[in-house]
């Protein structure tokens, strides 16, 4: 295992203070938990956002905690959920009155933490709601998911939902704003190289020098096939084939996120861009924006996931929202 | 090699195509050529501001086209210096009548094609001038270097002559900002393995599974030494330790860029991050901003280097102000 690191055990605790440590300005933790909420929150009268989930996904969430998007992350063990008592501080430390939404992940594990939380901040009369989000198209149950799992399109929720709830939406709004996002959003990944978790030491899975795993999911999980490595074109076109099969976005105004899982040049998920770009635009779907970078990570897996959302007038206007946060800036 | 590309001699190209169609709101390529500029551009009367170099380091240059920082990006095939006639065009391009200085890293190629296009432009009566950014303390001659070779540190380059040229400086005083940045800026970088050149199509150099390199190049240039991985904390250690003994910070403000290679997990510049701040913190320097993540990367390669700036009230106020550009957007 070739990793920066101290200790296996430590890399959650030594990564938050790392992160609290570059962006004072930005976050604090909550002492004692491994939640990360704003510098200068709770914000009062707002709704608050909470997500979260295991670790191993950097920048998610913790990156996106600022104006703009999240209120308070929540990081579990690598690749483990955490526990209710963490998501409840979390809650307690983010609540500005007006109630808090739980942006949650479709694992299994997540939403039993997660709901348990709920009703721990139900019992001292804190208003909470929750979505799930289920992006992924590539399988419909897995290891760890009943339905479809929540990747990389979990961003747009965080982005657009935070951006409704800066605005001033009150809580029943902002969650229906979130599940229009979860409703419109569609993504699926594919991988070169499994990744290895610090305190199992040794990779999730293996694949041959001229294999590619398709549909997998953001901790290793299955996905679809296996296949011989194609070309970007021919990968990024099955990805996208996906997506579009899945949903009508004929005639629609779309954004993209080209996500990288870590251990992916920037170099390469351009090129995937590229031909992104080039299917959308043979269907006559408009890109409004596009986002490229490493926003959903599975440590230093070499992959990356296409998400393509479709845009109303609402989410269009959100979307483009200033945002303030360690991972994500917007004018 | 597992890449996602469609063929080795096609990268560069078609990655350029994939960066204007995720960021036409910033960035336009001049046709015929591998050429970023600005979309919006020339700025009439500013200092336009060129860098570039071989690819391979992305999101450097490209991604730092925009308000506050670049006019334009000249990018190379991977890892070679783009040759004069890409870098006249570009200079060309970018001129808004108050002239262009070009940031270059120490390498000799960079050098010669950048001081040659330099030759190009003043026979046109664009006026030009250029800085050479040698921060890295690892070695001070190297494979393709004379004297010190230009690493991440480059980036605080970009961002603080950026703002300095959109303040409204003239060529005279931007140069005279990049080059107090350049002798305020030192870096170090180690790294766990190699990276493949796609026309290659292996490895640059190898690595045992318990070694790393310490001090290397950003394209795999030897460093001063191999050694048996450490940890985190002790590797980090030894970074920031070479800096400080280069130069005397102390009672200094600075800023830090925590740079990750490109197949580095976040995570774990995190936890290098923790170890700088503890030493800076220890020694009574004060870090006033952090930058964390893939800034100047060589392709996929696991590994990391530390910048660290000494800022005066001028190079604060310059690092502090606006930028938007694809890679880096400050409010």
């Amino acid at each position: 295992m070739k990793k920066m690191i101290n200790h296996p055990e430590a890399v959650v605790e030594e990564m938050l203070e790392g992160v609290v440590k570059a962006h004072p300005q930005y976050v604090r933790k909550l002492e004692g938990f491994n939640v990360l909420v704003r510098a200068n929150g709770p914000v009062n009268g707002k709704v608050a956002l909470v997500s979260g989930g295991g670790s191993g996904h950097e920048p998610s969430h913790g990156g996106f905690v600022g104006r703009g998007m999240l209120d308070g992350a929540v990081a579990g063990a690598v690749f483990t959920s955490p526990t209710p008592d963490q998501v409840f501080e979390a809650v307690k430390a983010v609540d500005g009155g007006a109630g808090v939404l739980l942006v949650i992940k479709n694992y299994t594990g997540d939403i039993m933490n997660f709901e348990m939380a709920a009703e721990m901040a139900d019992m001292e009369n804190i208003k909470v709601a929750s979505v799930v989000v289920n992006d992924d198209v590539a399988v419909e149950n897995s290891t760890w998911t009943t339905g479809r799992r929540g990747i990389a399109g979990t961003v747009f929720i965080h982005k657009i939902a935070g951006a409704a709830a800066e605005k001033g939406m009150n809580l029943d709004e902002v969650k229906r704003v979130a599940e229009k996002t979860i409703a419109n959003v569609r993504s699926m990944g594919m991988s070169l190289t499994p990744c290895t978790v610090p305190a199992a030491g040794k990779p999730s899975f293996e694949l041959a020098e001229n294999e590619m795993e398709v549909g997998l999911g953001i901790h290793g999980e299955p996905g679809t096939h296996r296949d011989v490595i194609k070309t970007a074109d021919e990968i990024t076109a099955h990805l996208v084939e996906k997506i579009l099969e899945d949903m009508d976005y004929s005639q629609s105004e779309v954004a993209v996120l080209m996500n990288g899982l870590g251990g992916t040049p920037l170099m390469e998920l351009y090129i995937m861009n590229r031909k992104v770009s080039s299917i959308l635009e043979e269907r006559g779907i408009k890109v409004h924006k596009t986002f490229v970078g490493n926003f959903m990570t599975s440590l230093e897996m070499a992959g990356a996931s296409v998400s393509i959302l479709k845009l109303d007038e609402e989410l269009k206007e959100l979307l483009d929202a200033t945002a303030d946060t360690p991972a994500f800036t917007q004018l």
